[in-house]
């Protein structure tokens, strides 16, 4: 059998609810797999390939393009909740009956209504650079780093994932590098889908009252993870998080930003083994 | 040679700054040694002996009883920069040039003054259950906890230490039990030395313009370690010691109160050597 990494796997189709999901499985059989949350604009191959082989060597991860991303069909829904009932769709139509869910960014916030919806179907939650619905964006500078033009664009991600330091930017470069080695990579984002990720996420994160109540229903044990100024969702959102949910762990690493597991992944992949093998 | 560990290491003497220094070493010579410093109305003692022989299987763990405490000749000083010039005076006494620094509760605050008095003298610091000068007390229980009474009298320390939680309960007996395992312990602090201690707590968490600024000067990596919802030290001072030291790794543990270590001791161990190894 043929051992497959980030960059062979491969892309792999299966239909549920109306939807065609593209998917990739590979990694270490046997145990509980992990699911991969993409972020906004994301697709199954902005993952950093340093982060998903690292995860590989102890569980199978599971990328997939969610409805209206990269090479699956469909069209993107107006809100988390719903994206999360498409994954939820797509994980049992692989014939995954228990699951370790991570999420980075909106990934995090749709993870968190998987098990909300599900809750058998997951055993561990991992939520990465993410924050809970309700999320406090005053200090965010998501707005400046997403309309921001780059030369050339795809530096865009060093400025929305790295912190603006001489190490950030260091890394920043070579996840690009990373990330663009692999050739057949799913189609980036459309304008239109886009648009409305950003919908939903406006809508996630309108506060009302008792906006925070859900988390005190997410029993699963959960990792949040956090960077030290993380420029796209604050990282108080992570200190709330940890505050709020019944039995979560919080890690927040220095000089970070978004991506704060890509700015230290060998002390991440430690630390998340802890956290999913105890 | 012979290996001690918490239970048989001899209690050692040394003289500085007029003082004389009670101490025990013990765990793997060769590398950085750890100097611990103990909480509010602790003696080298007080430490749960699965944190002090965990941390001995890896570097060699230094108990003392800082002046005025314990076995340890002169008066408690009346800050927490005065007794962290003593804790100097005897690590320099032992002939150390470089530490690792851990302090517990008012131990992480006398393990910051450290730092700032001596900074050559600490490779690394680990922080936990405490807080910045100008803490933020709103929410601490500290008062009505060491005001209340106990039957037997030591399960203040029940109260002080752990979550009031069945698993928080659970540990902290076993904690009692291990503690009280060594025949020839410290004696316990005396009502006067605890009165300075206290009236040193009250100086160090007033709130002045700029009480935070010392902690950009820190730079050195710090762990900060916090419980979910410290009764003594309120969690928010874990978060903010991290937003304001330049190179600082955050963990706040769910299910815990102020000796989140004591809680999760193998999970702490595991991330403490993460740290202090990298």
């Amino acid at each position: 059998m043929t051992t497959h990494n980030h960059y062979t796997a491969p892309t792999q189709f299966v239909e549920a609810n109306g939807i065609r999901f593209a998917y990739r499985r590979f990694g270490k059989t046997g145990g509980v797999p992990i699911v991969m949350n993409i972020h906004f604009r994301g697709t199954m191959d902005h993952w950093d390939p340093v982060i998903t082989d690292g995860l590989a060597e102890r569980r199978e991860v599971i990328l997939f393009d969610n409805a209206g991303v990269g090479a699956s069909s469909g069209e993107v829904p107006a809100t988390f909740p719903d994206t999360a009932r498409d994954a939820i769709a797509f994980i049992k139509a692989l014939g995954i009956g228990k699951a370790d869910v991570l999420g980075y960014s909106i990934g995090g916030k749709i993870a968190q209504e998987i098990a909300v919806q599900a809750p058998d179907l997951v055993r561990k939650l991992v939520l990465v650079g993410t924050g809970p619905r309700g999320a406090d964006t005053a200090a965010s500078k998501s707005a400046e780093i997403f309309s921001a033009t780059y030369d050339p664009p795809e530096h865009l991600w060093i400025a929305a994932h790295f912190s603006p330091s001489a190490a950030g930017r260091a890394v920043g470069l070579g996840y690009l590098e990373r990330k663009h080695r692999r050739g057949d990579r799913s189609p980036e984002v459309s304008e239109t889908s886009a648009a409305t990720q950003y919908q939903a996420i406006i809508k996630s994160n309108e506060k009302v009252d008792g906006v925070l109540d859900y988390l005190s229903e997410i029993h699963h044990p959960a990792l949040v993870v956090h960077g030290h100024n993380d420029l796209i969702i604050p990282t108080i959102n992570g200190f709330t998080l940890q505050q709020h949910l019944p039995n979560a762990q919080l890690i927040i690493y220095p000089d970070s930003s978004h991506a704060s597991f890509y700015q230290y992944p060998e002390l991440f992949l430690a630390h998340d083994s802890l956290f999913l093998d105890a």
